[in-house]
This record gives C-alpha cells, sequence and structure tokens, in this order.
C-alpha cells in the first residue's frame, strides 16, 4: 500500500517558489467562497513520526487565513474529557459550517497505537474503525467535506529524518523517546496503518497517502488536494441547489416535498413502508392501567427513597444517567421529570429542554447540540425531547428530508451505543396517551392560568396528523429500541400509573447499572 | 448582624401546607413571564454548614419549572478549570436572559474560607471581596437580577443541626468532617461572613440574611422573596421601555440618540469631554517611520525565532498568551497574525475573529463571549477584534447606550486584571494608519481578486467618522492602558515597520513573563 509513497518524490526549490504565491492566492479565494457555504472542511492528518504532519499543518495555516482555520490536536484526555464518552472532545471541536478544522492525532491515534502496542484485539481493533467509518460518514452525509492525509515515510527514510530533526537544535524538541520508541514498531505500526487506511477509506472520507519525505512535495501535494476538493465540493453542492430549484419552478411552489430535493442515498431504499391503518406498537399498549391514590402514595415514597440512595451511589462511582423524554403533547413529561427530582440533589442533576436550536447549533451535525450537553461525571440529566426530534418532528412536519431522517436511526444507534459503551445509564420514555385524554388535558390547560402558557397553536395542529406520528413512533421504537438503550413504553392516561412506571423503571436501571460495576 | 436570624422563627405545618401550592402557582408564573424578559436571575446561597441551603435549593428547583432553571454547586477546579481565571467557570455557567441560574457554594466560597483558614490577609481577602462587587455590579448594570440568601444557624443550633442530620440514615451523608471543622471555626467564620455580606450587599446585589433553623420558614421566605423580587425586577424592566418610548414618541423618530434611552447612572457624569480637534493620542504618533526591505528581513528572521523558542518555553512552564489586535479597517491586522503564527507550532495557537455575536452570545452580557473563548495552559490565542468592540464601534456607531460603553471601561480593566492576575501575558495592539494610507489601501483590495471580499460599504462609510473614531481611540487609551496590561500603538503605515513592532513587543512581554516565572 505504501510503495508510492517511497519513491523518493521531490520538489525544486525554484519551482517551489514559483507555485506557492499562486497556491496561496487560490486558497485564500477558496476560503472566501467557503465562508458562504453550507458546510464545514474537516482536515485530519495522521501518519508515521517525523514525516512532517506538524510542518505541512503549520504551512497550510500560515498559506491560508487563519481566522476561517483552526488546528486541534490531542494527547491524554483532560478530566473533564474523561468524565464523557471518548469522542466527547472530537464533536466539541468540530467546524462549524464555512470553517476549516485541522485534526492532528485525532481519533486515529488511539487505535492504531492501542493496535500496535497490542492493547487491544483485532476485533476490538475493527470495531473501533466502525466507530470513525459511522462518525465520518455521519458528518460527510450532513455535508461536510472530509479530507485525510496519511503522511509517508519509509523505515530508514524516518531514521533519517528523526535523526536530522535532533541535530538541528531549533527542531529537536519535536523529537521525542515516543518517537524513537514508535520507529522500533516501524513494522507494525505500518501494519495496523494499513489496515487503518484500508477500512476507512471510503467514497465519504478517503485517505491520500503522501510521501512524506521532501516537505516541499508534500506541502504542495496537500495544498492542491485541498483545493482541489474544496473547489469540487463547492460546486457539488451549487449544483445540487440548481437541480432542486429548477425542478422546483418546474412543478410549482408548494408541489414538492421537502425529502424530494435530496439525492436518493441507499439509505432511499432502506425507508420505512408506511402501514396506515394497520396496528402499531402503541396500538398494543393497555391504555387503561391506574393506580390508586393510596397504592400511588406509598410507591411514591419508596422508589423516590431508593433514586435518592442510587444517586448518591451513582455519585460515589461516577455513573451518570440521561433520561431521555419524548411524548405527545400533554403526554407528561414535565410531571414525571418533577417526581423525580423531588429525590434528587440539585446540584447533580440537570433538566435541559430542547425546542428549536440555537444559530451556532444550526450550523453544526443535528447531533452536535446533544453531544455538548452531555453531563459531568455521576449527574443525572433530563432531557426534555431530544435527538428522537429528527425522527418524530423533523419527519411528520418535513423539517427534515427523507434521508437525512432516515440515516438518523443509524446515527443515532451509534450515539447511544457510545454513552452506553462509557457507562451512563441511558433512559428513554415514551410517554404515550390516547387523543381523547389529550383533548381532556388541552382543555384544562386553557383553564390553569399557570399552565396555559403550555399550550399553542402548534399543539392543536399537531393533532391533525396524529396517525402519521403514530408511525413515526413505531418505525422509531422498531428502530432503536435496543437491548443496552430500550425504549420503555409508558402507559401515560393515568398520570399516577405513568409516574410510578418511569420512577420504577429509572431505579432498575441504575441498580442493575450499579451491580454491574460492583461485580467488576 | 445575625442577631435577626437567631429569633427561633417558625412556621407552623398547617401554615405551610397552605401556603406553599399558592406559591408554586405565583412562580410558575413569574417563570413564564421571565422566559420572555430580557434579563437572567443569578440567586446566590451561601452560609452556615447546616443552615439548610442545600434543601431549601432542592425545594425551590421542585417547586419550579426545572426547565429554566438550573444548579450550579463548585468544588475544587478541574483541570480545565485551574488553566483558566478563577472566574472562568463562573461565566461559563451564567445563565441566558429568561432564566434563572442557582450558585452554591460559589464565587464566595473560596474567598471567606480562606481568611477564616488564615490563608489570605485583610487586605487580600478585601480585594477579592472588591472582584466580587465588581463582577456582580457589571450582571447587574447589564440588567440582571441578584439576589443572594445567606443562610443563618447560631452556634448551638448548628451543633444540634449536624448531630440531628447524622443522625439520620437518609441524610447523614450531607455531614462530613469538613463540616464539623466548619463548626470548630464558627466564631471565625461568622466574623468573615459578617465582613463579606457587609462589603458586598451593594443595591445591585443584596444580600438576604434568612434564620435557617426551620426549613418550613426558610424555605418560604426566600421563595416569597425570589417571587417579589422577580416580579419588582419584570415591573421596572417594562417602566424603562415605556419611558422610552414616550419620550421617543414625543421628540419624533431619530431624534433620540441611543445613549438618551438609558437611565443616567453615576457614570453619566464620568463621560469623557469630547474633544473635537484637539490633538489625540494618536496625532502624537510618529506615521513615517520605515523598515528597509534588507533589515525587515534580517528583524524577521530574528524575531520569529525567538518567538518560536519563547512559544516552547510558554508551553512548558503553562504560561499562555493573549494577543489583542485592535485597529483601522485595512491596518494590517491579518499581516501582523500571519508574520507571528509563522513562528508558532499550529497546535498551540489559535486566531479568533469577533465580528456579530451569536445569539447565545447576544442573550449574555457582552464579556461573555470573550470569557468563554479563554484558551487552555500554554496556548497563544490572537483575538482579531475583542472586547474593545464595546468602546470603539459600538461606541460610535451607538450600537451601544452611553452608560454601557461607558461603564465598560471599569468592566474591561477588571477582567483584564483577572487574565493578568493568572498569569496570561496579555498584548494589546492598537494598529494606527492614516487616512490618506487607508485610501490607497482600499483601492488596492479592490483590484486584487483575493483581497476583495476584505472591503465592504461599511469600510467607506466608517471612513466618514475618523475624527469620532479618533476620539473613542484616545479614551481607551487613557482608560485602559494600565501598566499591566498596557497598549502597544502601532505606527502601520509603513507595514514592514509595523509587523516587526509586533513581533518585537510580543518577544518581549512574554519573555518578560517567564523571566518573571523562573525568578520565583
Amino acid at each position: 500500500m505504501f510503495e508510492t509513497a517511497e519513491l523518493g518524490r521531490k520538489v525544486p526549490k525554484a519551482d517551489y517558489k514559483k507555485q506557492v504565491p499562486l497556491l496561496r492566492e487560490e486558497l485564500l479565494v477558496i476560503q472566501q467562497d467557503l465562508r458562504k457555504a453550507d458546510f464545514p472542511v474537516i482536515l485530519v492528518f495522521a501518519g508515521v513520526d517525523g514525516a512532517g504532519k506538524g510542518e505541512i499543518v503549520n504551512l497550510l495555516s500560515e498559506w491560508m487565513d487563519p481566522r476561517w482555520l483552526v488546528t486541534h490536536a490531542y494527547t491524554k484526555p483532560s478530566q473533564e474529557e474523561a468524565e464523557r464518552p471518548e469522542y466527547w472532545r472530537y464533536w466539541r471541536d468540530l467546524p462549524p459550517k464555512g470553517r476549516i478544522g485541522i485534526f492532528l492525532s485525532s481519533w486515529y491515534s488511539t487505535p492504531v497505537l492501542d493496535r500496535v502496542n497490542n492493547h487491544i484485539s483485532i476485533p476490538e481493533f475493527d470495531e473501533k474503525l466502525d466507530r470513525i467509518i459511522a462518525f465520518e460518514k455521519a458528518l460527510a452525509d450532513d455535508g461536510a467535506l472530509i479530507l485525510k492525509f496519511w503522511m509517508h515515510l519509509g523505515k530508514s527514510e524516518q531514521k533519517k529524518r528523526l535523526n536530522s530533526l535532533e541535530k538541528d537544535p531549533e527542531k529537536k524538541w519535536r523529537v521525542t523517546e515516543t518517537d524513537w520508541h514508535h520507529w522500533r514498531l516501524y513494522n507494525d505500526f505500518v501494519a495496523g496503518a494499513e489496515q487503518a487506511i484500508m477500512r476507512t477509506s471510503t467514497g465519504a472520507a478517503p485517505w491520500d497517502i503522501i510521501e512524506g519525505g521532501d516537505l516541499r512535495y508534500s506541502s504542495l501535494a496537500v495544498a492542491k488536494a485541498v483545493l482541489k476538493s474544496v473547489q469540487k465540493h463547492l460546486q457539488k453542492r451549487k449544483k445540487v441547489k440548481e437541480v432542486v430549484a429548477q425542478m422546483k419552478a418546474a412543478v410549482g411552489p408548494g408541489q414538492m416535498t421537502a425529502g424530494e430535493e435530496a439525492e436518493p442515498t441507499e439509505d432511499y431504499w432502506n425507508k420505512p413502508v408506511p402501514r396506515p391503518g394497520m396496528p402499531t406498537i402503541i396500538s398494543t399498549l393497555k391504555m387503561d392501567q391506574i393506580l390508586s391514590k393510596e397504592d400511588y402514595l406509598s410507591k411514591l415514597n419508596r422508589y423516590q427513597a431508593k433514586l435518592n440512595y442510587l444517586h448518591r451511589e451513582s455519585w460515589k462511582h461516577k455513573v451518570s444517567s440521561l433520561i431521555v423524554l419524548e411524548g405527545w403533547d400533554a403526554g407528561g413529561k414535565g410531571g414525571a421529570v418533577r417526581r423525580s427530582i423531588a429525590a434528587l440533589d440539585a446540584r447533580r442533576y440537570q433538566v435541559i429542554p430542547f425546542a428549536a436550536p440555537t444559530d451556532e447549533e444550526r450550523a453544526h451535525h443535528y447531533l452536535w447540540r446533544f453531544w455538548r450537553h452531555q453531563g459531568r461525571a455521576g449527574r443525572v440529566t433530563f432531557f426534555d425531547r431530544s435527538w428522537y426530534g429528527r425522527v418524530l418532528v423533523e419527519r411528520v412536519e418535513g423539517f427534515a428530508r427523507d434521508d437525512e431522517w432516515m440515516r438518523a436511526f443509524a446515527e443515532i444507534n451509534d450515539f447511544e451505543a457510545q454513552l452506553v459503551e462509557h457507562g451512563i445509564v441511558l433512559c428513554k420514555f415514551w410517554l404515550n396517551i390516547t387523543p381523547e385524554e389529550q383533548l381532556e388535558r388541552f382543555k384544562s390547560r386553557q383553564e390553569i392560568a399557570y399552565k396555559r402558557w403550555k399550550l399553542t397553536e402548534e399543539d392543536w395542529r399537531n393533532r391533525d396528523k396524529w396517525a402519521d406520528y403514530e408511525i413515526a413512533v413505531n418505525d422509531m421504537v422498531e428502530r432503536t429500541s435496543t437491548s443496552r438503550a430500550p425504549w420503555t413504553l409508558v402507559e401515560g392516561n393515568d398520570k399516577r400509573f405513568a409516574r410510578i412506571k418511569v420512577l420504577k423503571t429509572l431505579c432498575e436501571r441504575m441498580e442493575k447499572a450499579l451491580k454491574t460495576l460492583k461485580k467488576k
């Protein structure tokens, strides 16, 4: 795989000096075009130590306008980073639309080094590569341009390079004992790298292997690749827009659904089949379950005390919980949250409502705002609505295109898998009520002063689409209720029954997680 | 001071049960009004251990809608927090407009405990209290409603309380050895607290001393105080708006300057006197200084090598630098940044451009967005434009009211003092050019494709206000060039001269900081 990057390619100084000013100009122009574009650019640099990753990134940063460009390098996770899932720090650093983010020693570093040092097995390695593929696919599907450069150097070349760096008093700081350690592992490293490159070189995020022996050659090669790819991507996005505009003009206003604007992707064929009139998972719920007041109060007391204890244990063992609440309008999300927080210490929980995204959030992948709200260790976080908005309201109302909400199922499963693997107790509740019960609740909201704000025009409109929502909920449960992150469907016509079911489930899940932890 | 909080006030259970539901309703209503308001609510809870801080906060959180409320408690700073100035974490957690933030063991905790344990002297304690006053004043001036509750308990009461908590298996976890340690220091603690309360009980952010012996009494007292204060504050803000609207209607559109909308504050009398036609600090600059190409290249080489070395040393010693660039349009900020970053490792610097704030930023104090971009230890950060926008463009264009930009001088000095005290090397550059030179540069920008984007209609318009800007710059230097955070005025008609002056100054400041550090 790397033979073509050991050919000794060089660029003469005179050539280089002629090419650089022109290239810089083009890079500056493209950066300005990019600022208005609807996608970010993600450049990943990895490779053999001494192959010039750092130098090339420095040059690129110098050539381009540093204001719309930012470089991120990673070492050992900080305490705050270690308290969240591994990818939290990468999500945190993703550039918004219109900007370039350069990632050094990024998400590739740990898997490859862990494999080379035999800390993980081959299947574990493959699993980590799958995570990378899913991560990059999610970003690329959202429009991001991802370019990955593998800086290569032959084994003897690497030795020469490290030696020469060490001799230069200005540069010897770049060479550390780790670099020499890596050099001794060269063959293993290259084998691991080859596997990583093979597996993760997807159409959406291809690798480019760059010969790193001559900085003039490699920097020009990288800069030109960046330039061409950005130009191409800008044109592609423009083309798509034009075609959509033409189609719209042809069919007249309001005749196209949002879904038709998208290019069909493989997900398209994967679209759930609408089944109007067919039973859904919701129709199987026994909605007449109730709890007497007496029974309720005694259970409330019991589970609140239990939850209080479990939360203190979780705090001690740094186990976080994330409770996702979805449900029909007036389904009782708020009431369930209140009964739960009554048992918790206010310093250690947080309730986060999700409505319209802010403009910073809009400039990122839709999952970004849920990643950014991942709390530190030992906390309980309630999400009042969540990433499931993508496959519920955004699907039904057409705010997301078909291909967008369809691929969301896989993105969500991958996201949740990361939360669960990190040890977070993830509880997902669907608070279900019948349309009749909802109507009753809407009416009573209109009558109570401090509840009136809860009722909007939109709530009334949403009732008309009950059947569509029901299908969306059914598909959501079908596709995202996994054994590690199951949905709990709550029969919510009786508020007392619903609240106890939520509390009880939460207790069970936390208890199980703590038991598993203590067994280890 | 605390005698009135040792009276043994209690609320009978029956009374309490009658009052709570009504109070809760009112709190929910007020929270909804608040959501549309243009200010945040900051509730601080401090006081004697065992006086029920935690319990009251839990109750409040349960009574109110947890979605528009968040509680923050602080212990030892995390690694990421410790790498920034002390107040970074408090700024980070400030609630946006329309929300309530509850702060437990907040900015009062460290100063009071440090004083009680004799880790700091009385003057040092006073200095820390001054910092608190300035912090709260800045927030209150910006509209925030700040309420501070001191939960009190007599010495013997405290002992009783701790004992009884320890006996309750559900609550004994609340009592730690630290609590008993504090109890033994009771007299010192109360003396320190008294001093803190006296000094920091300002009109903008008053303390309320609450007797903590009976949770029913104290929770009702706090909840009512919150309710009344929010109601009053809402009315006050509404009134101000109405008066302004009436005045506007009376004088006709466009007749009022932004400044007149504000209530005059003490800052008003502190307004700099405009001196049209008088010499300003800018007019004293020797704008004809130049550097030959040869001289420039040799100095560029020298200072870049030096800067590279200094940055590596800074990285090693975890010294951060923050470089603020302000100046006329086309003044050469970008060029100066480029020549500096060419010497730096892209993984360890960042260039942050500040243009219009995002909507999240707009929902906070104007300094919030500069706090949030404080980098981790050892980094070099360039701010392309900065918090000085408040006293430059916002002043001249009338985007900020007179009282807003006038008090900004003090706010900025306090902010910068915190950066410098934390050990950050703060360099502020004003890149000065003459109007003639600017015109030349504008013309040449129009001719070069990749520079054309830099030139906007606004740039041309700004030229008309040159004299106003010059006065604003003069006032800015007069009021914010301190010995620890001096302005460097750069004679920028000759780009070569300017770039070397920036590089040289940066090197000198970093060198000095490292020397001081090594001496310690």
